[in-house]
């Protein structure tokens, strides 16, 4: 490339133009001129269509995410880093390493080319944070009203070490449910910028790669039966998904949840249960009791583990339900459902 | 799961609502009774959130494509067997043969679930008939109008056979140029269904899977140098990029061009150029004088190959300049430029 007969793109006034999508000169521009400023791994510099990883032994791990998280920008990150991290903390919940991440957008037409900098920028210091190569792309253009400024897919490939068997069908009654940090930021920062809802709050998401907190946790043992980061539907959904595969019941103790205050009054606020929030830096372990103590101060020595908790106990199903249950501190207990409705639309 | 509370999905008359996006109960009966329907891999009945890989050893090519073409089902297929063919195509233009599939669903509220169960119907059969597993996946939701109906990225992760090494750098001068069949018909099919644009055309699109005509060009000499598929921008475009990053020139034969009549009739009732017309069940093979006819008989012998024919050869370049030319029936040349605007949005 480098020939273009076309002006430099402005990236302080421009905007994103349906030619940008079209394959032709103005694609090849948007690619040099914006993201391959940020983006520098070799894959990429070959501009092949498909990226050439080098060799590779051993099971890997993959996982796609599309990311229409409204708004773009919010407390502590933004569309960008977000992708990223989801991606990544998917494969890492396969106790694997990432290897590569590739990302495909869906940009409208009109949006302003210095965000859309911004977030490459924002997803290049994430990448290169996680130490992670972007090796591939895709940049499409829809007209003005037919998408939302940008959407990003998101597909991250990772090595399972061997000896590693995570699956949620492992969970076993008697072992351990732990989780990494406070719940919840995530979805009270994206809320609290949300037009109609915004409110004063200064909680910050948990946007995070969780992949090196999960090598140390499997450095200390690789007898670990489950990890799941608890995004979308926030850690009731995770639980209840893990219930449901592994044929198990769970009892949770409310006073163990770790929940920030200005969540706790957010959520009251809005009335919304904290189990329900998306997170996008916590991820919850299920372990043998056995290892549950030499695995939490593992976490708790890490720095996206610091505030890691145990929260409860797995269970034999209570015949053909596999029911999540709440134990308050006076006692009482109740079911954590599936989150039901759509409370809390493009979170993530 | 299996025990959702809520009715069963009407795949009649039922849209697409937000609590399908929100990660709870209803986005698990949408995987359930919608998706899992037609994919039935093991990686994906294991519902993690990573799919794991069986043991891989070699070279890995990978690629992400964003689909967004416009309409959504046209003739000769849809979005769900375009987007399949798509990434596998990527991969096989590395030499690569496919080995697992992802999809991300970026779905418009309210849009109609026949529709969505036909596009995932398609998309199954586009894997089945490619021997290529979906092996994770991902749906979110946005509001009425803040998408166009769905689009769909896929990511398609594939082996690169040893002894391989294709790369747009290696075209040299006196190399020939290939195609394997008649360009342009994807992009005349899409164009003949635009709204203010219909126009009365029996062109079905060539979305096709490519890799086993790779893998039967291949079986006859890895000394192929370059493979392409001419998607969005079309043969102009990818010989462009192509001279550009090899540092050649080009000369193509206006006679030896594969057009269809109608082609080439509807483009010039739009003032198209059918080099700029994307395809997406063809390629472009640029390989040693030494091994072209064998290549090209191999070609012939296949069925995505049957129209196969040489189309042009490899110069040196012409100064600084990387010039594709066209000599015209009259010997005179032109050159062939980059699709400079957007003549064509949201071909695929």
């Amino acid at each position: 490339m480098g020939k273009h007969r076309l002006r430099p793109l402005d990236l302080r006034h421009g905007v994103v133009e349906l030619p940008h999508g079209s394959g032709g000169r103005a694609t090849a521009q948007l690619i040099d001129e914006l993201f391959m400023r940020h983006f520098r791994s070799e894959a990429l510099a070959a501009r092949h269509d498909a990226a050439t990883l080098p060799q590779t032994a051993g099971r890997l791990a993959v996982s796609t995410d599309c990311f229409v998280v409204s708004p773009l920008f919010f407390p502590g990150g933004c569309i960008g880093d977000l992708a990223v991290h989801g991606s990544l903390n998917d494969v890492a919940m396969a106790g694997a390493q990432p290897l590569a991440l590739t990302a495909g957008f869906i940009l409208e037409e009109g949006f302003p080319l210095e965000q859309l900098d911004r977030i490459a920028a924002a997803m290049a210091d994430a990448c290169a944070r996680s130490g992670v190569p972007l090796v591939s792309g895709d940049t499409k253009v829809v007209e003005r009203g037919k998408a939302d400024g940008v959407f990003i897919s998101t597909t991250c490939l990772g090595r399972i070490p061997d000896g590693v068997e995570l699956s949620p069908s492992r969970a076993r009654p008697s072992d351990v449910i732990l989780v990494s940090g406070p719940i919840g930021d995530h979805g009270i920062a994206i809320l609290s910028q949300r037009p109609g809802l915004a409110f004063d709050c200064d909680v910050k998401s948990d946007s995070a790669a969780l992949h090196t907190l999960v090598a140390t946790m499997l450095a200390v043992t690789p007898e670990l039966h489950v990890l799941r980061d608890p995004t979308r539907g926030g850690v009731a959904a995770a639980l209840n998904e893990i219930a449901d595969q592994a044929g198990v019941g769970m009892l949770l103790e409310e006073s163990a949840l770790p929940i920030r205050g200005a969540v706790r009054a957010a959520c009251e606020l809005l009335g919304l249960d904290p189990l329900h929030l998306a997170c996008e830096g916590r991820l919850l372990a299920i372990c043998p009791q056995s290892v549950a103590s030499a695995v939490l101060q593992a976490m708790q020595a890490h720095p996206q583990g610091q505030e890691a908790r145990q929260i409860g106990v797995v269970l034999s199903a209570q015949g053909p339900q596999c029911f999540v249950e709440l134990r308050t501190p006076f006692g009482g207990r109740r079911i954590i459902d599936w989150p039901a409705g759509e409370q809390l639309p493009r979170i993530c």
